[in-house]
């Protein structure tokens, strides 16, 4: 049994549509961060850095955090969404990694200034906004050859899906990137996506 | 022989750190990002993101982008700064996480408007260096227990020493966090961490 200490956010997301497709059963545990709750030290001897998510595996004592670590933890242990072979496993990891330093933090920042801050700053929006835009357009190339963004769906797709999918609360558009939208749509039918995306 | 492909910025000098502790040969090749050489298709073609670093392992003809995955990649063809056993291996994974997804994104973007941004952005300034301060805390009471970061020197150190060690460039200080303190100038006197720092 897994424990996932999680919460409606992207980067809370990932690790529940992972935990959906692998098949793996797992306890739900609601962290509002909205009430502070990352900050009591029951969950900080969980993530230190006081963020969802992060999980537990029963079967083995260990504890995880942050999502991308989360993500290769539950591929090696099924075996499922992370390629054996090195070249290919290598793709995977690159773009996983560029989920996690390029596609959540710009996008997180560009919700920030455009939906969250108390002051609107337009040079910060335009700072973000033109670095998502650009995020986009590296995707729609990487997608206009490949079904998923490394060919098969991996751990790479289940990372960047909950932060593109939220597009409209972002006031932005994917009509200018074709590739990224029919990949959108495509992954947004997966059964184990649309349940991890209703998790907690 | 690896193909390296870098510049003096701190996500260019994880991957050349990492080049010196294990000893593989390397070429460096110079992409100037201030004049926009990250940008040409030649470079696009091994880094569709235009970023840098980037290598070519010319043995197994693979190419990594993002320096989390060059270490990764360096880790395991050389059995070095990765633990085999899982949990430490994990323990290890995530913390190279939290510097990927948060250390450096962050004290990028304090960079960008305490240094660079041609307008001061009071707001913008002060929500940087209050995460950068809070990610001090978290290194500062993981270091309190531990020589390394995850107690043996590993890849969570070579990804997140080139950001701290820039502390006095984002006019910041470690003195009230002395454990990263001590942590920092440690890992300065690797002759391996001073080779690498120089690059390119
Ligand atoms: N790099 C981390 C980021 C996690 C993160 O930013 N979580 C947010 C919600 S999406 C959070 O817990 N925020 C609460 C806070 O910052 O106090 C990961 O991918 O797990
Ligand atoms: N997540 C990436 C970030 C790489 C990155 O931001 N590189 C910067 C230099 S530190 C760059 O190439 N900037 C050029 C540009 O943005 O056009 C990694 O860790 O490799």
């Amino acid at each position: 049994m897994i424990d996932l200490y999680t919460f409606t956010t992207p980067n809370g997301r990932k690790a529940s549509i992972m935990l959906e497709e692998v098949e793996l059963p797992y306890n739900v545990h609601k962290i509002d961060i909205t009430k502070q709750e990352q900050f009591t030290p029951e969950y900080i001897a969980i993530n230190p850095n006081s963020k969802i998510p992060a999980i537990v595996d029963q079967e083995t004592g260990i504890t995880v955090f942050e999502s991308g670590a989360i993500l290769i933890y539950l591929a090696e242990k099924t075996g499922k969404f992370l390629p054996a072979d090195q070249k290919q496993r290598f793709q995977v990891l690159e773009w996983l990694m560029f989920q996690m330093g390029g596609v959540g933090p710009m996008f997180g920042q560009l919700n920030h200034f455009k939906k969250f801050a108390p002051e609107k700053i337009p040079y910060a929006i335009e700072r973000y906004e033109k670095e998502t835009l650009r995020i986009y357009g590296v995707l729609d190339k990487q997608l206009a050859d490949n079904e998923f963004i490394c060919g098969d769906y991996s751990i790479a797709d289940i990372a960047t899906y909950p932060w593109v999918a939220i597009y409209q609360f972002q006031g932005l558009t994917l009509d200018n990137h074709p590739n990224l939208k029919r990949w959108v749509e495509t992954v947004q039918q997966r059964p184990a996506v649309q349940r991890g995306m209703n998790v907690p």
